[in-house]
C-alpha cells in the first residue's frame, strides 16, 4: 500500500504548481487530491515517452522532477511506451521524423529510457507502471477511430502549434499525423489517468485526451505543462540537435563544467526546474548581492551532478573544476594525443587531438587565441612546433591532451 | 457466363466516353478492355450509393446511363452500399449532414435505392453484384486505418472541392470527413474495381482509391467522372433541395411536363445524358433549323417517361399534354377541390386546392394572372365567387381541380 503525504491539500497544490507553465485546472487538482485522500487511492499520473528517441538531456527531466513529486505524495507514475505509433513509420517516404522500429528496438530504447529516468523517478512498483500503447489501440475498431474523430474539426486541428508552423512553411504534414492526438487521448482513457504531464509543445495533445475521457464518462486528467527548458546558450530551447545540451548520462566532470559555463540569467530557472531547493533559497542563490554567480553555479552544479551520479562525484567534479580554471592549472587525468609527426602544423595537431571538427574550425581557435602548448598561447595558424611527449596541448577552458609520440 | 460485346476496343471506349468529363485514363479502359476481353472476364464497374439518401431523381441517373452501357458491353456493375459510413452519424451534434441510420433503415433505403435505379441498370446477377462496406471495413485495424491516412497530407485533404468550401466559409469539417476519401478507397481495393464511376464531386475520392490500390499492389482503377445534370430551371445542378428535378418515380404525366418546360439550350445535355441516342441524331433534333424545338421535346420527353414507365405510358402523357396546352382543353381526369363554403375567396380557394404553399404565394400567383375558374381568368385577390360543382379551377398550365361542394 503506498504513503500518502499528509501535507494539506493546499500545500501540496503549491508544491505542484512549482515551475508549471499551465495547469487545466489548479481547482481541479486540488479536488482530486482530496477525493484521492479521502479513497486512499493513489492517482495516476500518466507521461507518454517517444521511443524513437530514447536518450534523455536535462530538458527532458523537467517533466520527470514534476513526476517525482507526485509519486513522493504517494502517487504512481503511469509511463505510456509509444509503440504503436512507433510501428506506422511513414510509408509514403518522404517523412523522416518517424522511424519505423523493430518490436525489440522499441523494448530496449524504452529501457534505456527507464535508466537514465530513473536518476529521478521512484521506480519501486507501488510508484511506477510502465505500459505499452499497442496493448489497447491494437484492439481499436476503426468504428471507434472515427466516433473519437469526429469530436475534433479540422481547423482545430490546423491550430495546434507544430501543425500551424509546419503547414505555414508548406511542410508536409501528413493524414496520419492527425490521428496522432486522438491516439494519445485514447490512452488517459484506457489506463484512467487522473493528470498527464507534458512540455508546453504537448498541450493539445493532453487537452485531446481530457475531451476524450469526457466522451467516455471519465472524470477528465488533470493537464500539467511544464516550460520547456532553454539550452545553455541561453537562447534556444535544450536539444540535442543544437549542442545546447547536458546528458544525464555525461561524465560528472563535463555535467558540472557545462552547468558552470551558462549564463547568470538561466540559474533561477534552472534551479526551480532541476532541483527540490525552496524557493527562498533559491531566490537568495540568485541575488548576486548575496551571492557570487560563481558559487551559486557550483551549487547548481553539484546539485545536479549529485542526482545522476554521486555526490562524491560532484564534489570531486567541483574540486576539479576549481583547481584548473580558478588555480589556472592543468587537470591530474587528460587524454593522450597522439602525434603523427615529431614536428606537426598546430592547426593539424588540435585536429588530430579531435579538439575541433574541420581544419577550418582548428584554424579559427589558433586565430582567436583559444591554443596554447604547455600554456604558452600559439596564434598563427602556420606555426609548426617540435613536439615531446608530456606536452600538454590546451584548447579553450575545458579541452587538455598530453603529448604522446 | 457473361457475354461480351464483340464491337471492337476503339468503337467501346468511343461509346464509353460518350458525355463523359474526365477520365483516368482513357488510355488505361482501352487497356482494361482488352485484356478483360482476352481473359474472357468481366470489368468490376464500382459506384458507390449513399444509403441516407435513396429517392433518385434524373441527375442520378447519369452515372446510372454510364453503368448500363458497361453492362451493355457485358460487364459487371458493383454497387457498394455505404453503411458502415451511416453508421458513424455525428457524434459530436453539430454535423446534421450525416444522420445516423439503424441496420433496418440503411436495407430499406438500399433496397428503395435498387429499385429505382433498376428502371435503368440489368439487375440480372451476371451483371450485378451489392455489397455493403460494413464487411470489409469493421474488420479493419488501427493500423491499416494509420498507414492508409500517412499516404495523403493534409494539403492535399484541403484542396479537395467540398473541403475547401466549407473551411473557407468557416464551416465545420469534422476530422473523421478526412477519413470518408480513404474508406471509398479502400472499398476499391477490397472489391477489387476496375473501373470506378462518379460524379465531378467525387473525383478526389475516386482518384484515392486508385492510390490505394497501388499500394496493394492492384492495377488502379480506371476513374471515369460523369457531369452534374443542370436542373430544369437551366442554371443550377438538379437537385431535391432547389425543386428543379424530376424524380425517378414521378408520374408520366409530371415527368413529361417537366421536360416540356426545359430550356432550349439544355436539350443537347439531356439528350446526351439520359438517353441512348445516337449523337448524330441528337444533333439534328437540337437543330431548330431541321427540328421545332417543342417536337425535340416531345421526343425527349416520351423517352425518360417510357425508360421509367412504358412506352403507352409515354404515348399517353404526350398525347394528353397536346390536348391541354395545344389545344388549350382541359384534361379528362383531375382531383377534386373541396370547398368549404359557398362562397369563396379566390386566394382561399387556391390555397384550399393545394395549388400554392402559402396565402401569399396563392396571392401572387391571381395577381400573375395564372387562376381561372372555368376558364375565365380572375385577377383580383379579393374576389369572392359563388362556387357550383363541377366548376374546373385552373392554376397555371398544369394544374387542375374540380370544384365539390
Amino acid at each position: 500500500m503506498a504513503t500518502f503525504s499528509d501535507k494539506p491539500v493546499s500545500e501540496q497544490v503549491e508544491e505542484l504548481s512549482r515551475g508549471v507553465e499551465a495547469m487545466y485546472t489548479r481547482e481541479e487538482l486540488a479536488q482530486r487530491l482530496t477525493r484521492a485522500a479521502a479513497e486512499g487511492r493513489q492517482l495516476r499520473v500518466k507521461l507518454g515517452l517517444d521511443p524513437t528517441a530514447p536518450d534523455i538531456h536535462l530538458g527532458h527531466t523537467v517533466v520527470l522532477q514534476k513526476m517525482r513529486q507526485f509519486q513522493d505524495l504517494g502517487h504512481k507514475a503511469v509511463l505510456i511506451i509509444g509503440d504503436y505509433t512507433a510501428r506506422v513509420g511513414d510509408p509514403s517516404g518522404a517523412n523522416k521524423t518517424r522511424p519505423i522500429l523493430s518490436p525489440e528496438q522499441i523494448a530496449a530504447n524504452a529501457q534505456t529510457y527507464i535508466d537514465q529516468a530513473g536518476k529521478i523517478l521512484d521506480l519501486s512498483p507501488e510508484k511506477l507502471e510502465v505500459r505499452s500503447n499497442s496493448e489497447w489501440l491494437e484492439k481499436l475498431t476503426f468504428m471507434e477511430v472515427l466516433q473519437m474523430a469526429a469530436r475534433k474539426t479540422v481547423a482545430q486541428m490546423i491550430q495546434r502549434d507544430s501543425f500551424k508552423q509546419r503547414l505555414a512553411q508548406n511542410q508536409d504534414v501528413f493524414l496520419h499525423e492527425f490521428l496522432y492526438p486522438i491516439m494519445q487521448g485514447y490512452d488517459s482513457v484506457m489506463i484512467h489517468a487522473d493528470v498527464e504531464l507534458g512540455g508546453s509543445d504537448q498541450t493539445f495533445n493532453n487537452l485531446v485526451g481530457r475531451d476524450l475521457q469526457k466522451a467516455y464518462n471519465q472524470p477528465p486528467q488533470i493537464v500539467v505543462i511544464m516550460p520547456i527548458l532553454v539550452g545553455l546558450d541561453g537562447e534556444q530551447k535544450m536539444s540535442k540537435s543544437k549542442g545546447n545540451y547536458i546528458g544525464v548520462t555525461e561524465s560528472p566532470k563535463e555535467m558540472f563544467g557545462k552547468v558552470m559555463s551558462i549564463p547568470d540569467g538561466l540559474m533561477t530557472n534552472y534551479f526551480t526546474l532541476l532541483t527540490d531547493l525552496p524557493p527562498a533559497e533559491i531566490a537568495a542563490l540568485c541575488d548576486a548581492a548575496t551571492t557570487h554567480p560563481r558559487q551559486a553555479k557550483e551549487i547548481l552544479g553539484k546539485r545536479i551532478v549529485a542526482q545522476f551520479h554521486s555526490q562524491a562525484d560532484a564534489d570531486e567534479a567541483a574540486a576539479e573544476f576549481a583547481r584548473v580554471f580558478s588555480q589556472h592549472a592543468v587537470p591530474a587525468d587528460m587524454p593522450d594525443v597522439k602525434a603523427t609527426a615529431e614536428t606537426m602544423n598546430i592547426v593539424d595537431l588540435v585536429l588530430k587531438a579531435g579538439f575541433a571538427d574541420s581544419k577550418n574550425a582548428a584554424r579559427r581557435l589558433v586565430e582567436q587565441n583559444a591554443v596554447s602548448l604547455d600554456e604558452k598561447k600559439i596564434t598563427d595558424p602556420k606555426t609548426c612546433i617540435p613536439l615531446h611527449a608530456g606536452q600538454v596541448l590546451r584548447v579553450g577552458k575545458l579541452k587538455f591532451g598530453r603529448i604522446v609520440l
